[in-house]
């Protein structure tokens, strides 16, 4: 073991930090952010399934147990007390030699529980606002379509929201079409029909997108999942964003110009109180 | 402090993995390779210049003082008493609230040391092989241009050079041109004049890349940084790969294809003397 530099002293490298090497050097990892509600972790299932996808797509799929997964977030909910928050669930490769290690040891898994859940109510009454990210997200790369450790684009995205007092951030692919929030899905509605960007848009399948899209379908409302031009905004109804904390949030406004009257839609109310009843 | 899960245990949530938790969470921060030749850090001054463009990008260059880095390089270098190898420094984003905290603890610094440096010496003799990763590069995202610990993308390309048999793998943009390789950048030869790609084509300046450019135009050879058609590859007199590493490793066949007569050319064997010395 060799010395190694850290926040300012010189330290024996330990065992905790080399398991940590490839988060820590790469963000060779998936995540799983889940609300936590009345002591139950939401959508466990779909969130453990949508990380074996990634982890398929990163190599390491068959070193991991879904059952040990759910079983890792139980027990962090139940050693916290956990009724209201969220937890994270962090997969990272196990180390190996080079850069992709073609045999590594086993991933890693870190669980974190969050008391709470951020953003204020009021944001729901008032509602979201948003702006386009300057710089385009490759729906060509495979990244786009798991929840990786790499999160900067992301981290990007919202510094941009964050500078012009905007609350999220929407990405547009390569080819000019909208694709996703920093941490949501988006959702226009016009004339009692759901619009939301195809997943080959370039977006990350979010497990709310999913069931707000059956739950919509089961009350009638029917949904195209397609490509989406950024100008359709002005011209919806109303719009929504959704993820698996905030869950269904009204967007009435994106850099500056009102969507429908700059209000939450009724289409919008009605899905957050279905999707708040369903789960 | 809550409970969390790692790595098949319950334990209290510590300082540590707090400190790191932007890394871990997000790659949110950036690194540096560095080459130790004779217990001195190569070109450290440029490295450090680098890591300080990319802080600007992520927004936290004002957090940190170059001179401060330096030290943290030298003093891990002498305190594993290393005469060869290869150290990395990595800065990780402080915490702070929120995806982009608008304020944040100071940046993390972790330098670790890893003696000698990987590959054979053969692979100068034979040539290196390399591929071309299946999906393209973003030429539009900041991250292209920077050194961030978002390196997955680059892990992704070498696992498909890996399943090839090939050492590296070469990315192209969007629009179809050469960027880079995962680890390197990419210089072609012809008729005494080299070409590389340039830097808005979407890669990261390599430290070797600006010293074998420098050292290049000394020694009367031109050289054009230009769009690169990966066509061109196969028009080459010869090729070559640089990194901090590696240095400039003789480049001889891409997808089984030959480049030139298939065998280290040159040019870049007097490049790679002439740097050896050098540096």
């Amino acid at each position: 073991m060799g010395w190694v530099w850290l926040d300012g002293r010189l330290l024996r490298e330990d065992e905790g930090l080399l398991a940590l090497e490839r988060a820590i050097f790469y963000g060779d990892g998936l995540f799983e952010t889940l609300r936590i509600c009345g002591g139950r972790p939401l959508f466990l299932g779909e969130h453990i399934k949508r990380l074996m996808e990634g982890a398929a797509v990163l190599g390491f799929a068959a070193a991991l147990e879904p059952e040990a997964l759910a079983c890792a977030v139980q027990e962090t909910v139940a050693a916290n007390e956990a009724t209201e928050g969220s937890v994270r669930l962090t997969v990272i490769r196990g180390r190996g030699p080079g850069l992709y290690p073609k045999a590594s040891a086993p991933p890693l898994v870190l669980v974190t529980f969050r008391p709470g859940v951020p953003y204020a109510p009021e944001l729901y009454v008032r509602g979201f606002k948003a702006i386009f990210v300057s710089f385009p997200r490759n729906e060509r790369s495979p990244l786009v379509y798991i929840k990786s450790l790499n999160f900067l684009e992301n981290i990007l995205g919202k510094k941009e929201a964050a500078a012009k007092g905007a609350d999220e951030g929407l990405f547009r692919n390569t080819a000019g079409y909208l694709c996703e929030g920093t941490v949501s899905n988006i959702f226009l509605v016009r004339e009692q029909t759901l619009v939301t960007p195809d997943v080959a848009s370039g977006l990350l399948p979010g497990v709310t997108r999913k069931v707000v899209i059956r739950l919509a379908r089961e009350a009638g409302l029917p949904v195209a999942e397609r490509p989406v031009r950024p100008e359709e905004l002005f011209k919806a109804d109303e719009a929504f964003l959704t993820n698996s904390l905030l869950e269904v949030m009204p967007l009435v406004a994106v850099e500056d110009r009102m969507i429908g009257d700059g209000k939450p839609g009724p289409v919008t109310c009605f899905l957050r109180e279905r999707y708040a009843r369903y789960r």
